[in-house]
């Protein structure tokens, strides 16, 4: 392989075709070669504007270099702050541990230790399930149908999707899935299953030391999991000292409306595992949170190079300033009315082809009858200048996730281009067009 | 729990103490807040200032806040540049394929294509496991004893230590320990085992997917593999269709003398995991090397979230330029001979308390012949502002491994440092000094 | 410990209390020590005589010492006919083989290979997994609540019942546990979520390789499946290459009413087990069958010492003339009927403590309120020389399974005893008798 | 398939060929039909005799239809002793007991508790290995390469041969081979390489539950365990609390001149399993050997249908009368002097041949430098009327193993025809012979 020059290539991306990874995959549906990115709007090399309804699958919720949190970072690195520090105590760290005690545990009522087990949700859940299992002297863990909980093996356990469970080339064990609420249709609660297989000791179910949970499923195609269900999944964990893990890597940090996607619930877990936007700019950091009693770790016992990335600390103590107030959460839910406003008047529109809109605050999509036609109405998107993705197991569901702090204009011009886009995919032409179509 | 205010608090950790999980461990060895770092000296709240032979670990081989990356991240930053792009094409991503093809893979003849497997050494470590057991069709993965290979359950099972294995909760399964080079003495090349099992159809060995190590094992002890060793299981491994997977997420990226650490024994593995310093400034960020023959990856079959960290990209396209000559080379060369012959010149002083050198490059230890030793040394070194590490399976070796960038007198005051605290710790004072002490 | 003498020794099973492993249990039940048995009858020590509704937990369906198979038997071991043979060729196997295929395959129109996986039902069932798994090329096994299939590694984790398995120390893999017929209810086909999982490829079910399963749980509570399930069932493996595998151990050789307990749904699986009652005579024996199509094993890929006992062999084929007419299949119809109306008539008289009768054929019993009282009867029928068991995952079924080839005088004389039982245990005395007792 | 019938056919195994699976091994190589056997004489159906040196797998050490074990069988058959009991208490079973604690327990100063885990060996060792871990709370089992345990799926992952271990189908867990006395050449004591890991922290070495071995290894080629190294072994294991169990399914029962393959060695395992012989006629029977503190089982925690086989009960307690003095040791010892100057002999006639003689007792053979030559030299045999076994993994030794009370007369037929064999195999003919051979 010869040298590669930037110049005369004929692909946008023949670099990438030659020298990457053919797991890359994101790049194969938004072909072009992006270079700077503001709030809800990236631009592209060749200066072509996209709006973000992405928000990089959630970890963008304070959108694209956050000016804020921005000068922030720049003043950190400029008076040469510390930027790498495995677990050591620094500044930076100890600001945001106190901010986040400060502004979102304390006014919530919530007693949790703070772990740091590296910058990724993968790491936050494999510790999760760690702890889980040392607390309880147990091994297997519940989840649910359509869950996603990471990529490294054991949380690849706990993850429902053939295909990347696949990846993994060994039996993946040490998890057991139930149906996650609505699976058996709007008339069953699902919970039922599960505390009957608990109650009955011939039923063949481990007693789990924990059940993890997304409580709306990004990744599995936006299924929502009822308050009363997750109270039921609560009651149940709490009377056979099961612990209750929530994975709100994707939904926490005010995704859904509130800072964790369970507050309304009123459940409390005892684990919580939180990455993406936790670091406010999109730079790798996660936390677990643990109820104190189970926060019984020996020091090392989990650990990882990057746990210490204090930039993301830096990054995440600004954008925690937002939820000193409710300024965002207003904002989020005057958008997600927006949204579903839009998305029931597109659905009614199309009911043909789209069956039902799922989802809340800022992640809602579309759910198409034909799998594939949320795949091509993204690839129309794209071309008009708008990232959207799909989900689902069959990807059978459009994503509509931007930065929560879209601006009100840009949010309006994005579903115009998804209107636009829908109106091209299902009512393409009229007869005359169409002639025209086929004779040219 | 009441808000915690900085004010008033009685120990300088109290925040940490009350708010971080008991898992933290670092900071119980350094009790300090570290505000600020330049190259290879840090400084806490107090303004004392610390000489770091630890290097976050091998993730700072450009020491701290390195100025000519850290002027390219805060342009990056202001320009508005992408920060965070999951697998999308980037620019930064572009800049960094290019240059580490036409700086470190084209100069050596070497052709593997690069997977972005998420930010850490585990996910590498993951990602590398997962596709030999695809390539393969096979599930079992050889490793060596004293490996670490990090904390996800995938890469726990292919690491020794058992205080960290026993974190899982689960048995860790898919892998077989042998012994690494020299456990058997030094008569003893254990790849003969390891071959014998291979072709020995009885010997309970299933046939590996691969075989993973590191060249020299940082966290095991400092134990270093002979040229002859890696040959030999080169050899072993291409004649019964196994994967050679070498973990230089510590070891690369010029840890010990050359980009590669197994550059100078002339094998060439099927896959090799970079991560920490290749990051260059400390950001989290990992790839996976890949013969192109092996990168059957299907789109997607593994991901994670922040596998497109720009600033990672940036900072690491900067750092790789100390590659497109032989000055550093030449630097860690003279300092590793320092270093060196200063380790000698103690293991003579003090032969009746360090057994044996180990390490090259600039990773180098004492081995003390009682383990509690090395612990007490690291602990009077930062008492005079050396920070050090122990490593090995009873923490045993005292290690050096400063930035490679490490200025030669800030070099000479940390030996002086550590002699000093050796001095301290096993000649500590005359008869008459020690009065002295007792009355002051 | 001294040598034990028989002579003066304090309780009838001193030797047993002292020699034998605490895990033995049917002699703390049945609290004697049993010397000859007839058919129907067991005598003890003390000449006691017991009426046996337990036929040694099914492998006893032609009774205590047939008297057609025992001359065979005699007959077989004076001529010095082979006893044990590994997997050579016998005269006596021969003949079980033709035997088999003459009167019990071939009239039902069933083309199975036959294979002698060892001596037991969990042999066989161990082997049915190992070449499901081979043909598939697929590790999990979907098995059901409430089953049991044997106590060694690879059938305990297809076993229901939690108590076996935590006996064995490990985490038991390899298995997904769905609800039988009728666990969520009688309107609720559970079919129906097996089949949504395995068509939702994000369900987190790895495809399996086989589906198992009892037709009617013996052991788990003699819940019954329906053939309507059984044909679902039988359906959804068809449609996605999954192997049917009916464990026919304790319900098949007639114990429903049928050779094969699936013989009136209709479905043919890819493998079935047998063992207990195969072996005619209560000798150790089973075999495997299999479609030719899925008989793919190489020569000695599963063997086992025991597997050629030609005891068995002789005593089988001998057996299996019984079915060579339907003398004895109108027998058990006829003394099912008489237990149903039987169990019919107490279940009514004693509807505040039975809440229902389960099973058919030869193998019915009454399920209590209070499991307890189950245990109750059962001991309270031994003190009246009748030997019944109980089942279920609280052993909450006293269990009616006689001998196929009980006299209907003896089946009758039992069924008294039974209702004495249940007499003595609810409506234990009139008041004078009460007051007699009190005195007493 | 038409309904077989035994007369015309073309081969004499067709209803084998046509109706059994696949699976089937030994009569592959021993291609008659047998129908009758007395002490260490088979005859089959066309009245051909054969020596055996075979002795059912190690089954047979009483011989075939030993007569004054059958007499008591069909003693006990026609009195209508019980034959089938689970694990009701039976005089049948007391009498093993008894004899069994008086005969072999006592004498030897031993002290265990019986335990009937099921009929067969892989019975025996499954519940070896769940006691070991229940006992222990570990879940790692050390073995040895070549080691052979067993078919079902626990015993499996203690089994060496990949062939075998390929069966399962899945990745077997829970064991770590290491090497055998002997693996690594006569100057290594292999304990130290476990040794070394077991106190190694960093080894990767899971401390054991159990340390499971033969003393010498049937199927895995004969290689025997010296004195010096069970004590080692047993040394370790006591330093570290680890279970020494001893599998003496096929070397118990005197096959290597005392009754207990371990009895010189002054060990004292654990647990030690029993099967193959002790059963005494070849009829399936299994007993688990437990030190009283370790028999720490609740009832039922194992189970099996056929653990009550009063038939090998009677045959059992017959057998042991051997053992009430010391001539069967003396006969074995005799008979073992025999085959050993025997074969030393024919190891020095054919020194280009034969590479190494092992094993002791009456299970010796010869092992031949080409694999082939051993299979191909056992054909010969049974062409010539003498049955006899290849073992290892490459199946390289031929294997001498007659029943224990094989008279010395046919001891020397079956070695003559050995004789004749190898001669035939290397020295086939001179030219005038084969000219001889050819007209004949």
């Amino acid at each position: 392989m010869n040298a590669i020059k930037q110049e005369g290539k004929k692909s946008k991306l023949q670099v990438f075709d030659q020298l990457e990874s053919e797991v890359r995959t994101y790049c194969r549906s938004f072909k072009t070669v992006f270079a700077k990115g503001s709030n809800a709007k990236l631009v592209d090399r060749d200066n072509r504007e996209y709006i973000d309804f992405f928000a990089g699958a959630g970890a963008l919720n304070y959108g694209h270099n956050n000016k804020r949190i921005r000068s922030k970072l720049v003043e950190y690195l400029l008076q040469d702050g510390i930027t790498h520090s495995l677990d050591m105590a620094t500044e930076a760290k100890e600001k945001f541990l106190l901010t986040f005690q400060n502004t979102i545990l304390e006014p919530r009522g919530m007693k949790y230790k703070v772990m740091f087990p590296g910058p990724t949700g993968t790491n936050s859940v494999e510790s999760a399930l760690k702890i889980a299992r040392k607390v309880t002297g147990r091994t297997n863990v519940v989840c649910f149908t359509n869950a996603f909980h990471g990529m490294s093996l054991g949380s690849l356990a706990a993850t429902g999707n053939a295909y990347k469970r696949g990846g993994s080339g060994v039996p993946l064990t040490g998890t057991t899935f139930m149906p996650y609420d609505g699976y058996l249709g709007p008339l069953v609660d699902t919970t039922s299953l599960l505390e009957k297989m608990i109650l009955d000791s011939g039923s063949g179910l481990d007693l789990p030391a924990a059940v993890i949970l997304e409580t709306l499923q990004g990744e599995g195609g936006l299924n929502g999991a009822s308050d009363k269900w997750l109270r039921n999944l609560e009651r149940i964990c709490r009377e056979h000292g099961i612990l209750l893990i929530v994975d709100d890597v994707q939904m926490g940090c005010g995704r859904t409306g509130t800072f964790f996607s369970f507050e309304k619930s009123g459940i409390r877990p005892d684990i919580v595992c939180l990455s993406k936007s936790i670091g406010g700019y999109g730079l790798p950091m996660a936390i677990t949170l643990l109820r104190p009693e189970h926060d019984i770790w020996n020091p090392g016992e989990h650990n990882g190079t990057f746990r210490g990335n204090n930039l993301g600390f830096v990054a995440a103590t600004e954008a925690l300033h937002y939820w000193s107030n409710d300024e965002l959460e207003k904002q989020i839910d005057a958008h997600a009315k927006t949204i579903s406003a839009f998305l029931n008047r597109m659905a009614s529109r199309y009911s043909g082809k789209i069956s039902e809109i799922r989802g809340k605050g800022l992640i809602q999509g579309l759910v198409f009858k034909n799998p594939e036609e949320a795949s091509k109405l993204c690839g129309v998107c794209f071309d008009k200048g708008l990232i959207m993705e799909t989900s689902g197991p069959s990807d059978e569901v459009a994503k509509l996730m931007p930065p929560l702090t879209i601006e009100a204009s840009v949010l309006k011009e994005g579903l115009n281009k998804l209107e636009a886009a829908l109106q091209q995919l299902f009512a393409p032409a009229k007869p005359g067009e169409l002639l025209q179509t086929k004779s040219s």
